[in-house]
């Protein structure tokens, strides 16, 4: 057990050591998971309308901090929609092949599907969400009552959690990176969650909020709460925001 | 060999199955690693001093794209201190116990260290060096003629990274992570480097550079171009930065 991660390195070490499944001629899986139409869907505004007061990069980089203390102040419905398009935003997409958005990914796999436990936003109920990037909306996936109190648990009791306006949970769909990279991809699905919670705390800070990186979570009590299986998808990481 | 993905991820839930090394009161690994005070060493300015066009943080965000063909334009030391001050800069050290950082990383505990080959860059020859944050300078790890060509064969053969300015090849020293969260450390290492690979892309904007990360390098090769060992200390993620 004690070596887990060492082997881990050892074994995913480059060159992959067999065809990948893109090598193979294998079809690539889709560029996001499916989801039902009969659910209940929040249209997002068009990002392009988006208007956040701009703050300086510089400021934003050296202002960061993590923060696990929330006003009760509400997030707007533009700033959730500002926060998603930093982190997932889609600005291109090649139907079948790619999608390009505002973080990098290894060859723009792009192997994440958002979370979103909403708790204090305007206009929206509290429960469990997903961003479907490619329409820019949202769709309701587990508003069961308490479900907030369920992810604080679920992330090993960190109530600051509940206290958040909104708690992003990325998971990730493995195979869209391993069916080019192999079980290296591995690395390269947190090597990606890392830019793309980066660009959240930095977003954040334009809109008056802050942010804490959550990496210790049960992950099959969190994986249950998002209705995913933990294997083709799971949980990678979480980050509470809300408003100072 | 096909799971070892699946493996890691099963092998490295929360909770973490055993005591860490800091739960069993062992002492703390030093915050970075010691270096030769022989060695050849470049002093760089306070990060107070740094003086670089402001842009916004928005613009960085919607601007950024994996770039790999850069101009023959110099990076300045002074830009390159931008890069390193945004990248793993510290701001307020708690001596033996932990730096801050202007990156986020679990539990503080920062677990990098960053290394650079330096190829076009004023008053700077071509080499490995390494970064010592807490002081902030460079010392020299590497000069043999041709190391850049080497870096680029450990590098899968990526060809851009010799035309770059400055190649950051970030090292994790896993126990600096694990001491405290036992295996799940190597998840978190991940995804602490994308973080800081991020915020290389996002700080690159402003000095008008263009950044390509690189996750496909061959580990061993790339190791021993550092000098390092690959168990101890490794290459985590790398990323070429050079002017448009």
């Amino acid at each position: 057990m004690k070596k887990i991660g060492k082997e881990f390195m050892e074994k995913t070490k480059y060159k992959y050591e067999e065809e990948s499944d893109q090598e193979k001629g294998i079809k690539q899986p889709p560029l996001e998971l499916k989801y039902d139409y009969k659910c209940n869907i929040v249209d997002l505004p068009d990002p392009s309308e988006i208007n956040i007061k701009d703050i300086s990069l510089r400021e934003a980089i050296e202002e960061r901090h993590s923060l696990r203390s929330y006003s009760d102040k509400k997030l707007t419905l533009e700033e959730l929609n500002f926060l998603l398009w930093c982190t997932q935003g889609i600005r291109d997409i090649r139907v079948g092949k790619a999608t390009f958005r505002n973080v990098p990914s290894a060859g723009a796999r792009h192997a994440f599907e958002t979370y979103l436990l909403i708790n204090n936003v305007e206009g929206l109920s509290t429960g469990v969400y997903r961003y479907i990037a490619i329409e820019n909306k949202l769709i309701e996936i587990n508003m069961e009552t308490g479900i907030e109190d369920k992810v604080v648990e679920a992330c090993a009791g960190q109530k600051f959690i509940n206290k958040s306006a909104v708690t992003f949970i990325w998971t990730a769909v493995p195979y869209r990176m391993s069916w080019r990279y192999g079980e290296r991809a591995y690395r390269y699905l947190h090597l990606d969650a890392g830019h793309v919670c980066q660009n959240l705390y930095l977003s954040a800070e334009a809109i008056d909020c802050g942010v804490c990186a959550v990496a210790a979570f049960e992950d099959d009590e969190l994986n249950d709460l998002l209705k995913i299986d933990g294997k083709d998808q799971f949980a990678i990481y979480v980050a509470a925001v809300g408003k100072k």
